[in-house]
């Protein structure tokens, strides 16, 4: 048995103990994680800053370091996130549905937790704290293997909340964090069918194709988000400029982040200069089709390769397209279903829009910079998925679930 | 662009066309597919024959054969399983929840086809058909590959069913076989990420294990059963040795048949010749623990790898528990996560196994062989998955579909 087969034995065995806890033991647990974090503050920030000394000593850019960064601001925000995730209603128990059938026996589809948990990601320590109250709170034991750049933070935070959760009676174990960041580590995670039940990459698009192509244990995919707006004929053009520059530029590091605008022809004279204009005031660098160029003069022309690219930056691939269909088709090609919006005015078009277009979050006359767990309702999210199996868009403490049918009889044979 | 990609990119444009298609299209290209297979019936069974033919030649068993054989009567029930297809409620377009939030986005979830899905199966030619309805009626393309020994019945039924389709106005290519059977085309498809949406294996064991390990595409996983009667102290015995004889007797070949008894050690002197009597009259062999053996003279013992064996044979694993927490414990560590079940008058132990017991069907006083689309009212199946994301246990029209985020609005930006 290797380490990571012991670290996922003992992951199941606390899943078991955990997934028979009441929501109120739960939200103790999760109670003791965020008095605890605020208590062991200071050996935290100790832990973090050695990860620092070493980020630095690497080279490491300094938006990089920010995000690596937890001060008592940042650890106060971890714990109110914490303590919010407890705040939430317990998804575990909720009946589903079910029925009486003709013999008798009586089916009740009942929501359980998945089991185990794991999750692969990147630099970012907060996404320990998140990742493990979520997968508390949600009723699973989790595995966590973040960036060897956060190890010693990751090490102090994940040491912190086992204490904490063992304090009230829970296993420490259903808290585990992997120790060893290199690549090997993450490639055995992947090959832990049998321990685990799903695993979830949280990072950059290389890390999350790695994890598809290779894991054994089912996947889910999240946050590669190529998106668009489609402005058509009929749109309100003052909506259509604050809707493109907000889905652009209002954070353009994140995967609801428009990367391609689409424009029908008709009003693509008096729509370009406009939105051009505007995007020009945020520093957004437009790459255009043919059309598009012969409109805004001076830009850089798109390549194939451009409309098929997540940029995350302040980068607009834009395409003058015939009509509502075009646009779909566009997007059906180039997109990765994610979040797309449509500009409308007419109802038809904004109707086969919704119908046809592909993705998780499909939008008429809003910003696709909503598809966010927060905002939708969700309360917390652990990723946005935009695969189709279990989960799609926004994934909160429910798409940490799976069912069982419990059945009760008297004797009944088939 | 290899042939199996081409196949790929017209089950795509065709699952476009019908994810838009009404419930009433796709019952008429049901009916059209009812139909023709009625009228077409001589060239089907013209075609069986050759298999048939190539299938002794090459001394496939007769209960092989009987699985591949088709005649007038078995395509008549064919065709009634197709028209019960058609009868079912179309789940897509369900609404399966939403909010208007507090800025006002109103967001519809809302439930549409996966896609492209593609099954990979063995020898029975009743498949091909009950798939690819099943697929049409949620509005998912399929793109089946079925075993060699049923070549020629495969290409005769795709072909008509095809037709069918176009006579309606559908795409016929939103039902495609693979012609060709080799090893390298299962491989292809489960490299077929981008076109299809879920890859579902039905077959044996090994069938599935390929696939999980190999697969790009997400994978439900099918039909493993290893499935338990635990009968605790207080159970009815009469009623116990019924439901074990059903469980395991009744069709040992299924997954949800029984393939390890588990008995509570207070009774297990009164049960065990009772439940050995009842199961040799149905030829069933048992393999005992060291206490199963003090008990029952002369029965072979078991070992540690035929607890972890789905026999599906007239073989029955016993073992003599302490009690239902050692046969919980048995259980999560032996058994396939299928159809799991105890006989118990004990209120307190009922609902402990319940909840403690991992599986996607658990039953008190009631036979494993229960777990089934038709017995749980899904009106059909496709198969019954043992994993734990998207669906769980038998799967009907609903768990071939997922969700959409439809979101209407006036403007909002973030």
């Amino acid at each position: 048995m290797t380490e990571m087969q012991r670290l996922g034995e003992r992951a199941r065995e606390a899943a078991y103990q955990l997934g028979a806890a009441s929501a109120g033991q739960k939200n103790e647990a999760l109670e003791s994680i965020a008095g605890a974090l605020c208590r062991r503050a200071a050996e935290i920030i100790e832990a973090n800053a050695a990860d620092l000394v070493a980020a630095r000593e690497n080279g490491m850019s300094q938006s990089m370091i920010d995000r690596l960064s937890l001060d008592e601001k940042r650890i106060a925000g971890i714990v109110d996130a914490v303590r919010q995730v407890a705040a939430l209603d317990d998804p575990i128990g909720e009946v589903l549905g079910g029925a009486t059938r003709p013999n008798g026996i009586r089916i009740v589809k009942t929501r359980v937790p998945l089991g185990v948990v794991g999750i692969i990601f990147e630099a970012r320590p907060n996404v320990t704290v998140d990742a493990a109250a979520l997968c508390l709170k949600s009723g699973n034991a989790c595995i966590l293997r973040g960036g060897k750049e956060a190890i010693r933070s990751n090490t102090a935070l994940a040491g912190v909340m086992r204490d904490a959760v063992a304090q009230v009676g829970l296993p420490a174990d259903c808290i585990q964090l992997v120790e060893d960041t290199s690549r090997e580590s993450a490639n055995q995670m992947m090959k832990l069918s049998g321990y685990l039940d799903v695993l979830i990459p949280r990072g950059g698009a290389g890390l999350i194709r790695a994890v598809v192509e290779n894991s054994t244990v089912p996947v889910i995919e999240t946050g590669t988000g190529n998106c668009h707006v489609f402005v058509d004929a009929s749109a309100d053009l003052d909506m259509a400029v604050k809707i493109i520059v907000n889905a652009k530029a209002q954070r353009p590091s994140v995967c609801n982040a428009a990367e391609t605008l689409l424009v029908h022809r008709e009003i693509a004279e008096r729509f370009l200069p406009a939105a051009a204009r505007a995007l020009a005031e945020k520093n957004v660098r437009l790459l255009g089709c043919g059309r598009t160029c012969a409109i805004l003069k001076g830009i850089e022309p798109a390549t194939e390769e451009d409309y098929a690219t997540e940029f995350l930056d302040y980068i607009l691939a834009v395409r003058v397209v015939d009509g509502v269909d075009e646009a779909i088709e566009h997007i059906n090609r180039y997109g990765t279903r994610h979040s797309e919006c449509i500009v409308t005015s007419d109802y038809a078009n904004s109707q086969r829009f919704l119908q046809l277009v592909d993705a998780a979050a499909v939008y008429v006359n809003a910003s696709t910079r909503f598809t966010d767990g927060g905002e939708f309702g969700l309360g917390a999210e652990i990723g946005i998925s935009t695969q189709k199996l279990h989960a799609r868009g926004p994934m909160g403490l429910r798409e940490m679930t799976t069912y069982k049918y419990l059945i009760y009889g008297e004797g009944q044979i088939r």
